[in-house]
């Protein structure tokens, strides 16, 4: 039962794996908004004009390609970071190390395949389907971790 | 001291009760928004509105409804995550059980109660009061690492 | 190799000094919106407008002041969040204590700087070289934890 938390837990190094990737991919959305801001010129700190565009440049432009990077990072923040927190709690409850890889190469999976499906973008139901997937998974190790600790303590 | 990040540790039990409980609601959200864009008609991406909407349907619309669930989720985000993220900390610097559950428990409570004050919505000061009650559960928390870490090290 | 996540571990004790600073910073962030929706009088929830300003004030009305501060929170969402996660899962990784504690420092000072940056303004690239900093630090743990799931279990 000890160090469930720790790399010598395949479930565990599992989850860092999977998790690591997911966190990884919603980090380089912060750049990939910042990459469109200076090639599209949309600004929205004065302080930004004055150093990234040329003189004139108005503010506040609103971009659509930059608004559907942040809403993909928005999205990304709304349910990698729970999926991570839940996971880790998950982990420590000690679960069924096939299923727990499973449902982490589920969600890892449904987030690469949401991120490519709001930014190429691809027809819906792409999205929401991928969003449904992840959601699912996530929901899945939180019904396991609240149960785990009314049912059997 | 060891296996404190587990749940033969009560407080860590309690812990992963009340952060599954109140991410489970954080979660949520993201649906709910998802079912009142549908019912109202108000979407963001052209690609939805062609799969979900009637032929014309206008775009980037804004609900107050939709809007109001958005801040509502974003709030969580604001304070469930870092709640979580300290909890953990909080939990490992092992606190006093009492304590630590009484602070899990009250910022549950204010959680649930925040979410019913936005959504219905109640008169405010319903709605501070229980933003500040479960922000100082937090903070007392993140008090209680920082001294740990600098005070007993 | 075992308790790697608890403060018998100087690695984990100054992750927890240090992202509790940060955490507590982006706390900080909450009641100062609260603080200058107050004082210029923007509310975007008419329950707040009935309550906290003088009959007749208008809804929505948006402040350059209020969304600055909102967009140095967003900021810290999106970066001081994934840094206590890869940070959690990085120092169960038993990195170089030495390295591990300057990316820990370098992160922290690189978000302080990035809020003074934001909210004063200083002139551009201040912001965004603490950005960058900051980003690289969250990254290279994240490198590490990957690293050390595939190559070395």
């Amino acid at each position: 039962m000890s160090d469930l938390l720790g790399f010598s837990n395949e479930t565990f190094t599992n989850f860092a794996f999977y998790s690591g990737l997911v966190l990884s991919k919603t980090l380089i959305m912060g750049p990939l908004t910042s990459m469109f801001r200076g090639r599209n010129k949309v600004f929205v700190n004065p302080e930004d004009v004055k150093r990234f565009a040329a003189p004139g440049t108005a503010l506040t432009a609103s971009d659509p390609t930059v608004e559907r990077i942040r809403r993909c990072h928005q999205n990304d923040l709304e349910n990698v970071v729970p999926f991570t927190l839940i996971g880790l709690l998950y982990v420590s409850a000690d679960p069924d190390p096939d299923r727990a890889i499973n449902i982490f190469r589920i969600f890892a999976a449904s987030r690469f395949l949401h991120t490519a499906s709001y930014l190429l973008p691809l027809p819906q139901p792409s999205r929401a389907t991928c969003f449904i997937v992840g959601w699912g998974a996530t929901a899945a190790m939180a019904f396991f971790v609240i149960a785990r600790t009314t049912f059997f303590k």
